[in-house]
């Protein structure tokens, strides 16, 4: 592993666990019912900054058809991002059981999005590239039931203006993930595996520890309800 | 593997099928609200049958990093010990909805001490230490809600007497699995393979049945709310 690689992981693993300080402290604050932002928020940078750890110390990648897969990437992500879409989606109802089946569409779609995704990444082209389009699919999905259905359910039933402002750093974050990958060592590798691991990590701590400032300070001042 | 891990596990797995009868057949004496119970501690001793048959039959374990692990020890773990945290919590409200976040944020911080323990037992030192210190951190997690925010549910709106029981024994019997841990081959090898796996059966057997059977006891004698 390059220095420069590593340097990335040894930042990713701290910025993980002072989000996780972070979100600690702000939790306290907010009202009992909002409590599950804060839930959400720890969940998701602490199961970031163990997969971060794991590639720090060279237990999160595998060799594997010619090229190193840090695989601890998509163990993170398969976990966290679903997290996230629940997160957003305490924004559009009052409770998450009001919405079961939209927050299970969801879910299903971003889990396959990684699972394809990882999938690509274990592949020598040209299946990789298949197999992104596939993940792109599922992307699609995703972004189409977050300004669809959820979307009309945060109008009637939940808070438009924090869903609004949440769902567009999540799209504007989120479709940068699938351009990395396909100029990274995934895909073309136009770009170098440390260039390709800065820019996942510059995106991981914006769209988790960024996304849940955000999130957690939208909560706080639904105290109101 | 040796004779005296065998047989750990061929008691294990009989004394897990064992548990399950007895709770099927105490089950049927619960009221219905309080059926729960049955449910929960049936499936645990079920999955954890299904484990130790597993390894009683030479499938639970994989040679990693020059050792020997019992991955199927964490592949029953990462189920029972949500389940039995839900059962413990189904005597700190009449409805496990009304404490969903405190339940969630439980799990969470559960599934995550289990699975870092996998990854130490998968790790050669020194990152197993660490490992292990990660898994303590979320451990301390489950102990701090367990004793704070969901007993204070069951003083307001739950069973205070039998909760404080079980919460008791669960934390005496869990504190036990890190020490284990650290003193058997996952850690400094200090006891025997066979000696780490029958102090596991033990725990194992009294943290599901004893647990359950005390669990189970506890709810019929509520047939009267
Ligand atoms: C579409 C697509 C992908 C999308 C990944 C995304 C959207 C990841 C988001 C991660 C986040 C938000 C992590 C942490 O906060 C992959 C898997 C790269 C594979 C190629 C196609
Ligand atoms: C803290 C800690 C651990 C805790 C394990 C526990 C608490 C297991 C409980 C299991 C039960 C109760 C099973 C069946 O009934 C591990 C994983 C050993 C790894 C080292 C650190």
């Amino acid at each position: 592993m390059s220095s420069g690689v590593q340097l990335s992981f040894t930042i990713g693993w701290i910025a993980m666990l002072l989000g996780g300080v972070l979100f600690w402290l702000s939790s306290r604050r907010l009202p009992p019912l909002e409590k599950r932002h804060g839930v959400a928020a720890m969940t998701i940078v602490f199961v970031a900054f163990a997969n971060y750890l794991a590639m720090a110390l060279g237990q999160g990648d595998i060799f594997f058809n010619d090229r190193t897969v840090y695989f601890a990437r998509y163990t993170d992500w398969v976990i966290t991002t679903p997290i996230l879409l629940a997160s957003l989606a305490m924004f559009a109802g009052r409770s998450l059981g009001r919405i079961a089946t939209l927050l299970a569409a969801l879910i299903a779609a971003d889990v396959y999005m990684i699972v394809t995704g990882l999938v690509g990444n274990l592949s020598s082209a040209p299946y990789n590239y298949y197999w992104w389009v596939i993940s792109m699919m599922a992307f699609l999905v995703v972004l189409v039931l977050v300004w669809g259905p959820l979307r009309r359910h945060a109008e009637e039933d939940g808070q438009i203006a924090p869903y609004s402002k949440l769902a567009g750093m999540l799209t504007a974050l989120w479709v940068c993930y699938p351009i990395v990958w396909l100029a990274g060592s995934s895909g073309a590798s136009i770009i170098s595996v440390t260039v390709e691991s800065w820019l996942y990590l510059v995106l991981d701590v914006t769209a988790k520890v960024g996304f849940g400032a955000v999130a957690l300070n939208a909560a706080r001042q639904s105290r109101t309800r």
